[in-house]
């Protein structure tokens, strides 16, 4: 498409994250002024109250409570779904088949399958699709997959990640679809597991196998007090907890744990890499720096602390290390790359694909827990699948 | 005026703080969608030619090598100065002159004289004006604040601040204003120690007195060649580095290191401060925590280490503690607030009075290096000069 | 025994872990007057000439090159034994059956089987058994056991630990017992994987089943040049590396990391352990303080970072907190554990009963490793067993 | 003397450091077997009783009230000095005098002139003299006097420096000689701005000229109730904080903070030290490793965290990195180089010659605070007093 025609978005579901996809669309030219102007052009939200409350507050001209008039929207030419996850493949499959390019929050869809089927539609149609996997944008990741992928500490044999939060460990807080199997697919798996998966597939390589435990901690939540004015209180069955190792089809192992009741971690997206001859660190509570250990020296021999900069990244603000990123940025950063895929005409990544491969990594982990033992991840005829 | 009818804004100074300012601008409704739309009218810089590209680069729709034009500019209502620190005051108070509401880089200007009158003019002219002190909108400077100010920690004892960076000490980093007393009026103390005496205000309250000593750590810095091809070099006059005592109005005691000659410190603007039962510490190379100390568990004793959330600002992104704030957040919150004031009509800060207040403890410290003992802040008749 | 007759000490094994015991014998009326003198009586080691060095470098009285004459020495009373692995059955199993004291280094056997023969002959023979897990003695792991069983934290649901270092990684390192499993019983889980699976049990209890995975990283090492100068290199038969899931039988999760090849970690023997309500976290390379989390204060919400002192030691060398603790200190205060049980006729622990229950889950993740799924500990008739 | 011939330690002062300074010297052989036996001989103390529950606590064989007794007891060959500060003087001269070999706690006196005499005296007798500066003997500060003294970092630029507790800030701790500038000579500078100022010196060189100023924050103590039961409250005269600037004699500059009044700072000795071309930093409540920051990779920037190891100390307890030294190691290395020295005959250091430097800079503060501008550190005719 032209620069200068401008691009109508849409989005469907005006939670936390929309609100996030919203701004980071209101100020993509902000980061980048050679994209063509983005137009705010319609909200949809499961009430028509809430969605007009959502347009008001974020800045859209239209709203609706039926996503279908979304990704039907001839002023549309890109479409966000933020809404739960159970939406995210028939509105991601319509809006493709709509012509619409997609841009899917995580986790791509509730199970493998599903996820499939969500990249060959969009492939198919010939869209542009992409999966909101913010945390590769920060440029800690990004460096740290420079530093892996061009032999730097050699080959890798270890990737320790956990992802920790705690808010779920409140047993006030209510029921909502992220508690239930049927629209979550899984539970902090999907929820924030999924980034895990992403980072360690985009850092070490596929997973091949994969032995997993998890646990309910919480295993009920109440929902709105009735007539009587007493709380009810609904059965969780998604886990609040899992802990994974994982076989790395080039040789490395993984150990994950991902919680969202560990007492005091707010955001703790953790990794550790070991190579042969370094390692790399990271956490997301401190983004913008990366541990690295090289052995060139053997009196001054430590780990250091990179603070990121213009050595590493263009997009630090500002020509200096140690300028911070923040959490919009990687979203306007992943809006960035998304607009100027559809601007071009040429794909971008994270895609639907990655989104699919990390729900087969996920489904063998629930596989695993249901079944007892390693379980490989998405075995038999997948490569056959591909298109 | 109305919130519908469309900022123009003009920017004087297109260098690196410059582009800041302008994607601060661009992105501002995507963090507030309540303010006008704003328009990004005409850019200023030294040449036609810096200017053109500056605009295309930005995204201004106009261009000029002559700043006259922005402060005049009937559809300009909103200056920036972005310029080298001698320009801030002729812009400043030309632009107050016509009207328009001014934001300012820091320092304000180039000594406490030359500031005064700037705020006078503003304050004169019935403009909104501001500094942009933007580590002020941390949310873990705001939190630190909020701590000091409702005596969670008690009466302030003892303010530690430094910032520190390293990109002085190459000898090849070439001759510029920011080397040049005429120019930038003092050296790294205008540079980033205009930021760290603005916390310490901030945070504790006025500085009554001072003693410091500066170093000019590298003499010279190389200009481009000449026609025979050798390197010239210049002199520098400003310091490098300074180290103050500082004693508070109130009673406190301050320490501050500024160096822009730190190997290995790349933006570590960081504080500690004591009050009689607490304590609170921060650095900006971690942006997204404080240190807080409160002895209320004679076991579980420690300072701990605050992610920043919801509870502490409505400025963070998600709502869960632990999601970072960029650079580009924080003067994106500093221009929101800027075009508030300005739709509302009202006051903001920090405002020239700050940027005054700032100049006369930077004047103190040069002047105590120069005379070798103790300086009073602004001594005699100041507070009969405030209109 | 009497407080004022003198303790004789028999060393077997003079290698690094023999000469921390020699010196902490030394030492340990320094740390506790009320000790009885104790005498350095006599060493063995593998060769006449090393038993003399060694006599003469840790100020032992005799020397020899069987072990035999230490265990039946009339002199000795108490026997710290720091050979090899293979050998520490054979010699606790012959001093216990001579009436000799007997503290073990880790891991106190080869096997199991074999750490359970040890425990019984020492139960039977009456004698005082204990292994140096030294780590426990640390304050800091010392709080935190309390805080975890006083319920401070509340129910455990996680626990996640690594012991890490990296001088395996170099393949200069020579060829040695400790990569064969004749004699080491396992590699890294043997010898630095018993401490961590020792504090695992020592803070959350029993794990009932474990699954895990193993590597060896380096494949042969060389030993020494034979006539013709070259270089001959043997097979490693025991792991370098091995990741660990944990189901305990209080319900809670564990995620188990060692290795001697993560490239920069020296001696990260770390962990982080989750209750409903708090949590804990640990490094020994700042063995000195413990991050610890309770949810006290909505607004000044993290963990803390608490300096070990007197409110958690008696044995802090000064009245204050941040007086680091050191290595050496955390085996002087094992032996002088050990000591007073012996003087007292007393039990102690961590004992040999610790010392089996630790191996039966090093046997449970080999096994795993082997079989490929979970694996259960000690199954069967093992608490009939006990006597 | 023969290293045969056993050494019999008087001690004179058995608080907190006096303990210290026993377990050191009974621990001596168990760190340093060459050395000769060591007999804790007499112990004083103020009180009868006092000193013969010393001599119960700590090992010695005999008691006294009357420290002339100590320093002329013929069994005694060396003497600690670990009473109050105004003590120092009176006991190492007549120790001195009486040809014992004096090991004194710090400061070594209440002023600079004392100072001087006491060094005079220990010279003119022959002695082997030292201060227990025994954070010298961390292997991290070793280490960072080595990359500053090899040049690694290039000429020192800066130094920056605090030494920070909080224990006085408790109002109810009770007055005692530390609160008392006739007994203490100064507050916080001598109780512990000493450490940070032997740093200083023993990092970077003399400093040349002090600037600073003081507070009493606590500025009354409770004593013993009276008869009646009421709480009597003395005046406070020494300072409970101070921030000093210094200029060195090299060309570097210094900043340190010292407090007994910092909330939840419990032994935070810590330095950053700024070189032409690197930097050093260290935090004595993390006292195993050292940050170390060299330009050696443009990418792979950033502070090395190095965990000291046996590349670093020959005095590390095992064979590799990370493992801890602490509070008492370092005493233990202090008191066996003082051993060493008094067996071969042989100066050591830090001595009575450091003891007193770092005096002078201790009353240059003093004065400046008094005066209220720079003061030189010892002018006139000082080299030329030295013998």
């Amino acid at each position: 498409m032209s620069r200068r025609e401008s691009l109508g978005v849409g989005l469907v579901g005006a939670g936390a994250m929309g609100r996030v996809h919203a701004m980071a669309y209101a100020a993509a030219r902000a980061y980048d002024p050679e994209l063509p102007p983005v137009r705010l052009k319609v909200v949809a939200e499961a009430s028509t109250a809430g969605a007009r409350a959502a347009a008001d507050r974020l800045g859209f001209e239209r709203w609706t409570a039926d996503w279908q008039l979304v990704v039907s929207d001839p002023e549309v030419s890109v479409v966000s779904v933020a809404a739960p996850n159970d939406l995210h493949a028939p509105v991601a499959v319509a809006a493709a088949g709509a012509g619409k390019h997609v841009l899917c929050e995580k986790p791509l869809a509730t199970c493998a399958v599903e996820a499939q089927a969500m990249w060959r539609a969009a492939e198919a149609a010939g869209v542009v699709h992409m999966v909101n996997f913010n945390y590769r944008q920060l440029p800690a990741v990004q460096f740290a997959r420079s530093l892996l992928h061009t032999g730097r500490v050699g080959r890798v044999r270890h990737f320790r990640g956990t992802y920790l939060q705690d808010w779920g460990n409140d047993p006030e807080v209510p029921y909502s679809w992220k508690f239930q199997a049927r629209r979550s697919g899984a539970g902090v798996l999907a929820g924030i597991g999924s980034h895990l998966v992403d980072l360690a597939r985009y850092l070490v390589g596929e997973p091949a196998q994969v032995v997993g435990t998890t646990r309910v901690w919480v295993p009920q939540r109440p929902v709105a007090r009735d007539a009587q004015g007493s709380m009810r209180s609904v059965d969780v069955d998604v886990e609040d907890a899992a802990c994974l190792l994982l076989r790395f089809a080039g040789g490395a192992l993984g150990v994950l744990e991902v919680s969202r009741c560990a007492p005091g971690r707010k955001n703790h997206l953790a990794f550790e890499v070991h190579g042969e001859s370094g390692s790399v660190c990271f956490d997301a509570e401190r983004p913008n720096e990366l541990g690295v250990y090289l052995p060139d020296d053997p009196q001054v021999d430590g780990f250091r602390r990179v603070l990121l900069g213009p050595a590493h990244s263009r997009r630090i603000p500002l020509a200096f290390a140690g300028i911070p990123v923040g959490f919009l940025d990687t979203v306007a950063f992943q809006v960035c790359d998304f607009l100027r895929a559809v601007v071009r005409g040429e794909p971008t990544s994270p895609d639907f694909h990655d989104g699919w491969r990390v729900q087969a990594v996920l489904d063998a982990a629930l596989e695993s827990d249901r079944r007892g033992g390693w379980v490989e991840v998405v075995p038999g005829t997948q490569a056959a699948e591909e298109p």
